[in-house]
């Protein structure tokens, strides 16, 4: 592949005029202009750029691969458009009433504008900076509220991935309440196929003992009894999968039972009927999950869909997820934030709760704008007439037509039919063919149907004449049917005031836009998280992922109405292989965190497969990321840590003493590259040859991959697997944290072992030794796949390679300029002149002085500026990732704010009060705004604090509270919408 | 019609569950609830919304007709959805080259998503609250900046409503420049038809003499010289209709002859190819004019796209539309606001440069947008491409065929074709047919086309093979044509900074919001605007016009294509008509005001058509919007004022005085309804009564038409004709000043006398006596009437009349609740208990204290409110309108915001130093942040600066310059982007 100046030059600004379309994209997509390229060129001190790459990256790692990306040169714009809307049109989108977890659900358009289809809120990422996050949080604490609320369960986190894996957290979460003691976890079996076999994957993996049983029977209870001893919970769905209610009575029993052998009961449940039936906690659950989708999201062919997950209050510093909580900032005033991190894996590690890190906050968002423009009654009204809708269709049947009903006649939404005269083939035929409607095949003789909040009067005559031949619905106007007031729960729902103001859509809007405001996003400034990239979310790229083509789609449509996706898939699949240099690959899981439990898995699997199921052994660097300590746990691993030297490189001598004395039961070695460190370790292949020569598998974190894409791959690497962020390199949004996709690619030995599903066909074709999956939906998050389809198409394969050139010398320019003002990590020294495509400032120079990481990144607030990732991968450091769309200009603007802080220190070392305004940082206007009585004994003026820079004069994203106090917060445990009072003045 | 309490409730707000859909906009439309309606309802001291009413509407007014719209209920959300889809997939999008100032063009998602489909941009207000518009305001003045560069002229206004009346526009001020003395102005015939026929509409009503010639040979300089007495302009096109370039030797001896009899000359030219050929400025244009639409802006069926206009230093205050200006502010920062505003017709009523108000903001900073996006290498591209690709075909069609290419080979983007072997409707229909391809026929054997940016090397294979039978391009890509280089201009252009630092997504991203973020629109609070109903532009009604089947379609394609367009045009022409009273509908006037001229014009050629040409006198309250006499003034008559009583009714003494003095050549009479004063004047039917008896007819001002909707119509009254603005009363958003449609509807007798159209068929079919059009395009701004058509259909026809009685209501709520504080003007008399949907607080009472509308105007900007309409209908006073959508809650923090305000004052009555804050306000964050020895003498608190009530801490939209200077700005006129010099500290 040609990596120089010219074909910078030439292939991403094209300056020639001709026949093709002038709407290219890699001059959008990348910041620095080739004049701009030459400027750095020089402050880094290369020629060009193909002497600038050959000194960033070893000889041995540079490969500079053609990557056979169709087209070379990349589509247009338009083009690119075009082409989705071929593809998205091979996508028949008809009624579907499988349900099975996935309904058809209305997405409020005030919610499609202003949430989904609105930068200012899909390009953040997840709330660390809490002064500068107050809108998102406060979304999401609403939506935790929701959950709370329906549930009855006092505590809910603010997401996960989704429905299957928020049930196998339950497992998980039993199994760590026995302490691990206790291996034996219960899913009634009238649970949705999906979900058991993603509890079923991680039982696995866990060694858990997982036992599928008719909770509800008496042999149920006999079944809970007898494993009493190793039994560590239990969960029953609610409505159960066929549609049925199980008893209070019935599901209060189980509980009892579970509790008998200290066990946890989980319920997972569907959040619209909750608004109507009694909430989990009044029988005794001490989990309740289940997928927010429908309250406003749509299907997608899968996902993303935000899971929820409530527990009783002594759960909760034991559960997965993030968690809202209300602390109070400096001045007093009440201020949201991330809460219990220290349960997270940036803490835990192998020892967390669980390896979710991104989750779907984009999602619980929708979810819980959804609840607050509805508001109880609203969601009442519509969880009232979609049981309606059922319990007419059900009369209809019984009244017009001589198949029957099975179950007891208690339902929410889920019919399901045992035909007569006609087999379910026949009917589902004539359901496609003459009404468009897809249906659930039960078995030769028996279909399912869950009605939802989109069906329409013409929807159901259309089922009734189905079923019945007659389009009446026997007295449909004048007795609609109300859900049985013996199973109805009779609390006020949602009461928090929020849930009741904001019910017109002017109101809604306003609400959506005043917690918009609060907030730092891609839109208003450079959000240079390490480990994070992020880049461009390109407009073009992110329009047709609300296209109905592709979000109406049901997971479980038949294959032929899924062309469009399955062609986009495969093309997909396609492209990324040949960026990894792998054989095949899966997108199923949802979330980076999940691609390495995927991978790992993968691996266990390969080796139990070649019988060597001692492999158990996983050498992580002590430098790595959270989740893959946690997730190497999670999929059954001992994590032995291997060290890093001094200069930043694996301590190769550790790495093969570790190997070595791990030899017979080395199952892999995880390794991100660049590594944690930002660093291009040229040992690389030595540590890879390493892995494989005591038998392991080399696993690569791919969370880097923005700085290889063309220069080098992991399979060039030696590497096994990896796993690939698109929700980084591959340009998915954070959506303030999540969705995300997190694929496998892997090497041709591993192919066979990729996931299957229960209810539809993977990537895997061949699944006789797959894995079970890892994820609900057969692809996860299909309907996010096309951003990153669309990416790598705008970019072609000639050019993508150029991201990653861009994104590592807008690292190293801005290296070089705050190189003499900064200690930097590791370079400098002999081994590292450049970075990669992120380096580490070192502020534990300034401790003397007392200041820390913390207060540069709160004060680079006070600039306009989100921080840098703080305190990963080594502590008191931040570090900087520009990614390649950030243009010089915010490049030195964000430097300069550096240095402006540099001086700031520089006054603290000299003891002049002008340093304060770092320890009182991040200074909100209310803040700015006190009297002089404050501001007289500051030590520095309000003009200071607040303008530092002159560009901050013309435009500046102010935080909304001062510095929030964590301690407070995590003591004071409070994640709900507080009632009104508590916020007025 | 049931106009109740129960209705209200029941219909609007169901509580019911049934098989009706429930996504209901009702609900989301209005804003205060059942509950919210009985708390009003007891503060206006009535009982129930039934009592209300019928105190509100004088007994002779109220009518409460039933509106036989289609469903009465009203479409839920989906259904609407659902059915426009079907509208729109009636509308076949093929390739279009008919060009005829209509272009294929790329608007760049950036835009489309960040502006187009952005809540924070189009639903703001024209600019007059310059402190919390500097971001739109910015927007224009890039426009300005992009229309000085390219026509070469110093001075460029901020939009006009099309090509069509812009041109008409020139010819009116080339008649004012020579103070109305000549009446000669000469078009050559080389100009768009569709401009030709405004021009000549307006040329009519004025009585000027337009003479279409071929200024290009020699007998049109012959022409030129013979009228040189009579000479007010002429005006050709650059490039020509026909696709050719005018010499510029040719051009200068145009200008030359027009100046030496005195007269401007005016160039209608293509914005694109201005980036390539000599500007106007170099031979001699006096002013230059066209359309900005191919800059990025839909073509959509015909609109709405800006206008662009510009002219000569000497001629800037005779300008027609809004001038964006560079002031400063009271500290001394430099500022933008709307420059010039005495040439406007709110100061000088019939004596203004026109009638224009709202132009086409949201179009024209569209188009600023993508100049932007592109600078100017890229818009150069851009156009080279594009006349690239014709000359290749030309190469094509010459060397390949045997048809003829017309002209002298020296084109922009458009040739004309003279066929043989095959007649243009053969080839059409080959065209259509095979290719997808729209041509544009000249007569039975020359066919003309334009090639535009979205031209692909695909479309032109098409092309080729359509006139050859030969995909290939001889050459197409050895040898791609360059634009003739003694064609080109030299100079560079676009040299500002704003069109050089924003080519990058991310970057573009940034500024449009950086811009977004300093504006007040209906995302941050209510924009009380007196006559503009700042109304909910629901998202649903939006959504639709960004798709392509709106958005693509040319306006001149064969019937067959528009079918979509045509059905919802019909529909929405019904509905009108049934809110109205009336019998016929024209959608074509793009604005209130061209309504007002077109229903003038309407007027006037019924007389004229009943032999009493003479009738020549239009009768106007004193009290009238300055459109109205401007307008009349445009359409050739001559303005009497009537008077008002002290009461605020019409002065129906004066009234009969007038109309008897000037019986005989009494036109028309022109009032709102209710009157501008916000009365439901009771004389209205006397008064309409009297004008027809002395033979004039009755136009009625729509503007206030949000207050009559179902309680009263234009008809029933007796009125004749009246326009609506479909962006007041029918929830097209203002987009910042631009767009509107103003349609008007007639009474049966006037019918027959509505525009038609020269290239398509318009609503009136029978054109004998059609006036000629007021509009280039034939359904005006098309593309936005999916709006208007969902608003009414999703509120049905039962439900519709609750937006004005809630309208009403709110309006009364305020104003009941404001009485003891403020003098309200008009209400609390004998005659007036309640005023309509608008108000006026009277501030003359604090005159003596000092204090001005204006103090409490920019005051309410620090409570994070947008001023109501200032000194309209009466100086020193608020004219407050709150529609329909606002709710209580937003009702009263506007009115506690009101209170507090009240309670300054008193502090300056009281002579207290805190009543300083009123003449210092706003306050934006700059100034707050000034130190002590600036506000230890300000007599007030930074706190009470900023934060006078309590709900401001949690969310506050902040001025982001302090008051603007006005008169600076106009003496000191600066109207294009400075050099980034003026801006730096
Ligand atoms: C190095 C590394 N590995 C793994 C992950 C986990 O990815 P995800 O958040 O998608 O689960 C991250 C995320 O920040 C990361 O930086
Ligand atoms: C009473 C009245 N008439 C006419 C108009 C003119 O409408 P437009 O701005 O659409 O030209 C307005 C606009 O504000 C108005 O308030
Ligand atoms: O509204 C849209 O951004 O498509």
């Amino acid at each position: 592949a040609d990596i120089s100046s010219a074909k910078y030059s030439a292939s991403c600004f094209p300056s020639t005029v001709g026949l093709r379309d002038l709407d290219t994209f890699p001059r959008r997509h990348l910041g620095p202009r080739p004049e701009d390229v030459s400027e750095m060129l020089k402050v880094v001190e290369a020629p060009d750029i193909e002497t600038f790459v050959s000194n960033a990256l070893p000889p041995k790692v540079l490969v500079k691969r053609a990557l056979n990306i169709d087209p070379p040169q990349g589509l247009s714009e338009s083009a690119m458009l075009r082409k989705l809307k071929e593809i998205a049109s091979k996508n028949k989108v008809l009624r579907s009433y499988i349900g099975k977890g996935y309904y058809g659900t209305h997405m409020p358009a005030v919610i499609q504008r202003n949430i989904m289809e609105n930068p200012a809120w899909y390009t953040s990422y997840t709330p660390y900076q809490a002064e500068v996050s107050q809108g998102r949080l406060e979304a999401l604490l609403t939506f935790q509220t929701v959950i709370v609320d329906l549930t009855g369960l006092p505590v809910a986190n603010a997401s996960l991935l989704d429905e299957g894996t928020a049930a196998a957290e339950a497992m998980i979460m039993s199994f760590h309440h026995t302490r691990g003691k206790k291996r034996t976890f219960i899913v009634d079996k009238n649970t949705h196929e999906q979900t058991i076999a993603v509890i079923k994957s991680r039982a696995n993996t866990l060694g858990l003992n997982l036992v599928v049983a008719d909770l509800l029977s008496p042999e149920g209870i006999s079944t809970l009894k007898a494993s009493a001893k190793d039994l560590c919970g239990a969960l029953v769905s609610y409505p159960g999968d066929n549609g049925e209610i199980p008893r209070i009575t019935a599901l209060q029993q189980i509980a009892d039972t579970v509790h008998d052998s200290k066990g946890l009961f989980a319920v997972d449940a569907d959040l619209l009927s909750l608004t109507l039936m009694h909430p989990p906690s009044t029988f005794g659950a001490d989990i309740a999950l289940g997928s927010a989708q429908r309250f406003g999201v749509p299907m997608g062919f899968g996902g993303p869909h935000a899971a929820f997950f409530a527990v009783r209050e002594e759960l909760k510093r034991k559960m997965p997820g993030r968690l809202v909580g209300i602390s109070t900032d400096r001045l007093g005033k009440p201020a949201l934030r991330l809460a219990l991190q220290t349960r997270e894996q940036h803490i835990r590690r192998e020892k967390a709760t669980s390896n979710i890190c991104t989750a779907q906050a984009l999602l619980a968002n929708v979810a819980a704008a959804y609840a607050v423009y509805h508001g109880p009654e609203g969601l009442r009204d519509i969880a009232r007439r979609v049981h309606g809708l059922a319990a007419l269709l059900a009369r209809a049947v019984e009244k017009n037509s001589s198949h029957k009903l099975l179950g007891d006649g208690i339902y929410f939404d889920t019919l399901r039919i045992q035909l007569s005269g006609e087999s379910a083939d026949q009917l589902m035929n004539r359901a496609v063919n003459t009404y468009g409607i897809n249906l659930f095949k039960v078995n030769d003789s028996t279909v399912q149907l869950s009605l939802d909040e989109t069906v329409t009067e013409k929807d159901l005559a259309d089922l009734a004449e189905l079923f019945t031949g007659n389009r009446e619905i026997p007295d449909g106007v004048t007795d609609f049917p109300e859900f049985p007031p013996e199973w109805q729960r009779k609390d006020s729902i949602l009461t928090n005031s929020v849930f009741h103001e904001h019910h017109s859509e002017t109101a809604m809007l306003r609400f959506l836009y005043s917690l918009q405001q609060k907030d730092i996003a891609l839109t208003t400034s450079m959000i240079s998280l390490g480990s994070c990239t992020m880049k461009l979310n390109g407009t073009v790229e992110m329009l047709p992922i609300t296209w109905p083509e592709f979000a109406d789609l049901h997971p479980f449509v038949p294959r032929d109405q899924a062309q469009g996706y399955l062609q986009l898939i495969d093309e997909l699949e396609h492209d990324l292989q040949q960026i990894t240099g792998f054989a095949k690959t899966t997108l199923m899981p949802n979330s980076g965190a999940q691609g390495e439990y995927t991978g790992l898995s993968v691996i266990r699997q390969y080796h139990h497969h070649r019988g060597e199921p001692q492999r158990n052994v996983v050498l992580i660097p002590v430098s790595a990321h959270g989740t893959n300590p946690a997730s190497a746990a999670m999929a059954g691993f001992k994590v032995v840590p291997v060290k890093c030297l001094e200069n930043g490189s694996l301590d190769m001598a550790d790495m093969e003493k570790q190997a070595k004395k791990n030899k017979d039961n080395l199952a892999a070695f995880m390794i991100t590259y660049p590594t944690t460190y930002g660093l291009f370790e040229p040992g690389i292949r030595d540590a890879i040859d390493l892995t494989h020569k005591y038998g392991g598998q080399v696993y690569m974190d791919g969370a880097n991959m923005n700085a290889q894409v063309g220069l080098t791959s992991p399979a060039d690497l030696g590497a096994d697997v990896c796993h690939l962020n698109l929700h980084k390199t591959f340009c998915i949004p954070h959506g303030g944290g999540g969705p995300g996709v997190g694929p496998i690619c892997v090497a041709e030995h591993l192919k066979g072992f990729l996931p299957k599903h229960p209810l539809a066909e993977t990537s895997n074709h061949d699944t006789t030794n797959a894995i079970d999956p890892v994820s609900s939906g057969p692809f996860g998050s299909a309907s996010v796949l096309p951003i990153s389809y669309a990416y790598i198409k705008l970019m072609g394969g000639e050019n993508i390679p150029f991201s990653s050139v861009t994104a590592i010398l807008n690292a190293n320019y801005m290296l070089y300029r705050l190189k003499d003002a900064y200690k930097i990590q590791f370079i400098g020294s002999d081994d590292f002149k450049y970075c990669g495509h992120e380096f580490i400032l070192d502020l534990r120079p300034f401790k003397k002085y007392h200041i820390e990481a913390i207060d540069v990144a709160k004060r680079l607030q006070d600039y306009g500026f989100h921080a840098p990732t703080m305190a990963f991968p080594i502590p008191d450091t931040l570090m900087v990732e520009p990614t390649e769309s950030e243009n010089l200009d915010e490049l030195n603007r964000f430097v300069d704010s550096l240095l402006s802080i540099r001086e700031e220190i520089r006054a603290v070392e000299e003891g002049k009060s002008e340093g304060l305004v770092l320890k009182n940082s991040p200074h909100p206007i209310e803040d700015l705004l006190q009297d002089d009585t404050v501001w007289s004994k500051r030590g520095y003026t309000r003009e200071q604090a607040a303008y530092p820079l002159p560009y901050l004069k013309n435009f500046k994203t102010w935080p909304t509270v001062s510095r929030v106090d964590d301690v407070y917060g995590d003591t004071h445990l409070l994640c709900t919408c507080p009632p009104v009072s508590a916020y007025a003045e």
